[in-house]
């Protein structure tokens, strides 16, 4: 904690670099752009899988594994998705390392080259409906309602950890579908579970729309998404959705005899949410002190710190320590009971103020004494003194209280931050304050890209069930029929 | 169903590969010795680490995740374990692949060759203990107790679905000590973890041991494993845990202060099972009429099949059938109602039996009338028509019974396959007659090697707390202070 920690407003930037690092979330590997996720950051990706993993199933579907590795030549088979992923990719060309001549060191068995390389799977849409092909034969092989938790590899050069990583963890739902109906039902149904999960669970507000043409996901008709909004004022794409229609099952022959006894391709969707939710959790409600953690996805929601001089006394505030650990988890609050001699109070306070612990409870021998003990929650850092009588029901309450006021302080940010403009001019000052900015555009993609390259934002979304109203596009001057979502973004 | 299905005794090796395609559990993929885990297999595979996990953190260990690829560098750090895994390894020499010439299909970009080839996990120990290098200063930092769950790769020519594929999923533990003592005691406790695991939740008795020097992890100083014998008399290795000593603290400089202020190496253990128990399990209790789950691995652990005629009568029985499923997930136990109008009850029956569902329950209009239910065991293939009154409380002493017969079976046909021989005459008899075979060796690895040679037996493990009793070599004839485990092995 001796290092300088740069505040929010003095860098964004760095201040998520080095909260990342100190609240013991992740750090960067030997390997280039990979990294290594800590077990306080793994412990949060776990609660995280849990809760989407039990969504995914009470919404119907099963989880499965497909390979790691894709033959090359499955990329070219979808014309779009080839461009868009067969290109920052990592290959395999060999399957054996030798000893080198100076009997030390392993070199590459030039020997031992594949016929066909293999990439490893940027997303699996092509695999997976090679395998599928196999599956499906008639409309009572469908829906089918698979997903998976895998890793996944996109070569980039300039990474950040979460957010932007070479290897990061993921999973990829991919439905097949008998109609195209069932198709589009499917993917906006995915769409509402992520977004729910992002409210309720992160706490963190998210629109919902769909992409531009420009920004769809390679091979879909149609990309839905969840976009959210940080501190800093960009936005941050949290999930995708994707309509991929007959795109896959064409491209992998993948047909089926529907009710009436024809042949027809299947209809497709994928979804994924990925590791980057971790980046967008830590920056969504962060503050300078450290991370901020919403109680439904803490490792632990509680931590009790015994405040004593001497073996005598911990002994006492153990015993009363433990008894209020056992009844809070009886109300199913996670505690952690920190004892460790080695460290001391106001060590261990700063450290799990990093750590975000949504609420802290010190108990001394005074408050032995009086029945209380003192109380601090992680989101506004305000302490009280509370009686012990019935501080499970209290604590549980004020985890909720927690829970619900980080979600209402990032919809108030997202509400300040989000402008509505008429003029190019207006649009651009806008931008540079940050934030969701709602303006009129034409619908052509030469407007959208001109845009993006003059002031760096992109359309995040069509928000769903956008509101119509005629204007004039803040680029072009053309007529408009209704408002998109711009924005700078991660 | 209506391929021909090979029993164990025609050809057991075919009896297996067609089950497990049979039961849904897993199938060859379109790459070479990479397999795709199907949904039910894979709900299989989840139980297994649900309960794999939460055993991990009983014992106090944590999850974390470290980087797919590993420097090739990093593999000649530690002398003998480049020996054992830098050798049939996936190895990543390109980052980028671009169009080819002809617009359709793409090409590895030649110019984007990485200055250093990156491997794919074989095993983790190198770049875990290069992390931990960063993670260890003090005693106060110690134990650090890790596990992960990931995917690795090695490259097999001869591959077998589950048993033997190029990628398969596991779990690896990695942790780090200051004494040696606690390192052995740790190397102990999770082979105590693995035989419990094995025993109790997949119902399969193994032997607790140690391997010899010749079959010792590469790396390690000691090798601790579990051992089960098959159907067929075959033993496969179903876990190790291995006390690695200061070797992969010294090949990566992990140093740490102990309590008096000395700088020493830091001790290691790793320990490590795969998805290799999946078919481990298809081949401990299956039979030749499918698989054979244990209760408490079971996707579902009942079933409940209508028989009817008709609609109305469907709707009938369904209201009646549903009644039993509230009740028996009222008592914890897992249940499908398959309801399917597309199927038979017969066609039904035969595949929840491929499937190894521990429990059937069928019931038509009749039983109504007599407040009945048909129910079938798949360990024992018997049927019984029992009265409804307290089902679930039945049901749930039925499920444990099957639970308790199938590891009672397979305790007893290991005892009847494990032969005690004196001669090298009666050893290669006993070994062509299947199953353990206990034996007098001199400790040599020399006569270990010539006997593997000669008879493809190898010395499964020496088992912990072993009985000493004087003996000859049924090699070599020299004295001998033990009998250790010979068999042939997966």
């Amino acid at each position: 904690m001796s290092k300088e920690f740069f505040t929010r407003e003095e860098n964004y930037s760095e201040w998520y670099n080095q909260l990342v690092g100190k609240a013991d979330l992740a750090e960067h590997s030997a390997v280039r752009g990979c990294m290594v996720i800590k077990p306080y950051g793994y412990a949060i990706w776990e609660k995280m899988q849990a809760a989407l993993d039990k969504m995914f199933k009470d919404t119907g579907h099963v989880n499965a594994y497909f390979p790691l590795f894709i033959p090359k030549s499955f990329f070219s088979k979808e014309a779009s998705h080839v461009e868009g992923f067969a290109k920052e990719c990592a290959v395999v060309t060999h399957y054996r390392l030798k000893t080198a001549p100076d009997g030390k060191s392993v070199v590459v068995d030039e020997t031992a080259k594949l016929e066909e390389e293999l990439i490893i799977r940027p997303t699996s849409e092509t695999i997976i409906w090679n395998t599928y092909k196999g599956w499906i034969e008639s409309y009572r092989d469908l829906p089918l309602l698979i997903n998976q938790w895998a890793n996944v590899v996109r070569w980039e050069m300039r990474t950040r950890l979460f957010l932007r990583t070479a290897e990061f963890l993921w999973q990829e739902g991919h439905t097949a579908h008998a109609t195209s109906q069932e198709a589009v039902e499917e993917a906006e149904r995915m769409l509402d579970v992520y977004s729910d999960f992002a409210e309720s669970w992160m706490a963190m507000p998210v629109l919902k729309g769909v992409k531009t043409a420009n920004e769809r996901f390679a091979g879909a008709v149609n990309t839905y998404c969840i976009e959210a909004l940080m501190q800093d004022g960009k936005a941050l794409q949290a999930g995708t959705s994707h309509f991929l229609g007959q795109n896959f099952a064409k491209a992998f022959d993948v047909k089926f005899t529907n009710k009436e006894g024809k042949l027809d391709h299947v209809w497709a969707t994928s979804w994924g949410v990925s590791t980057r939710l971790m980046g967008a959790l830590v920056m969504a409600h962060s503050d300078d002190q450290g991370l901020v953690l919403p109680p439904k996805l803490a490792p632990f929601q509680v931590v009790i710190v015994p405040i004593y001089k001497g073996e005598e006394q911990l002994k006492v505030v153990s015993e009363a320590a433990l008894k209020i650990k056992k009844a809070l988890e009886g109300k199913g609050i996670s505690v952690k009971f920190d004892n460790r001699d080695t460290h001391r109070p106001g060590w261990k306070f700063a450290e799990y103020e990093m750590k975000g612990v949504p609420v802290r409870i010190a108990i001394g021998e005074r408050d032995i004494q009086n029945n209380t003990v003192e109380v601090a929650r992680r989101d506004t850092r305000e302490k009280e003194t509370l009686q012990q009588t019935d501080l499970e029901n209290k604590i549980a309450h004020l985890l909720d209280q927690i829970q619900d006021n980080l979600y209402k302080k990032a919809l108030d940010m997202r509400e300040r931050m989000t402008h509505k403009v008429d003029s190019y001019d207006d649009f651009k000052a806008a931008l540079d304050k940050g934030g969701f900015v709602l303006a009129h555009w034409d619908g052509e993609s030469e407007s959208e890209q001109k845009i993006k390259e003059e002031t760096k934002a992109t359309i995040r979304c069509i928000p769903l069930d956008n509101k119509q109203e005629a204007g004039k596009c803040i680029y072009s001057g053309k007529p408009s029929t209704q408002r998109v979502v711009f924005a700078r973004a991660y």
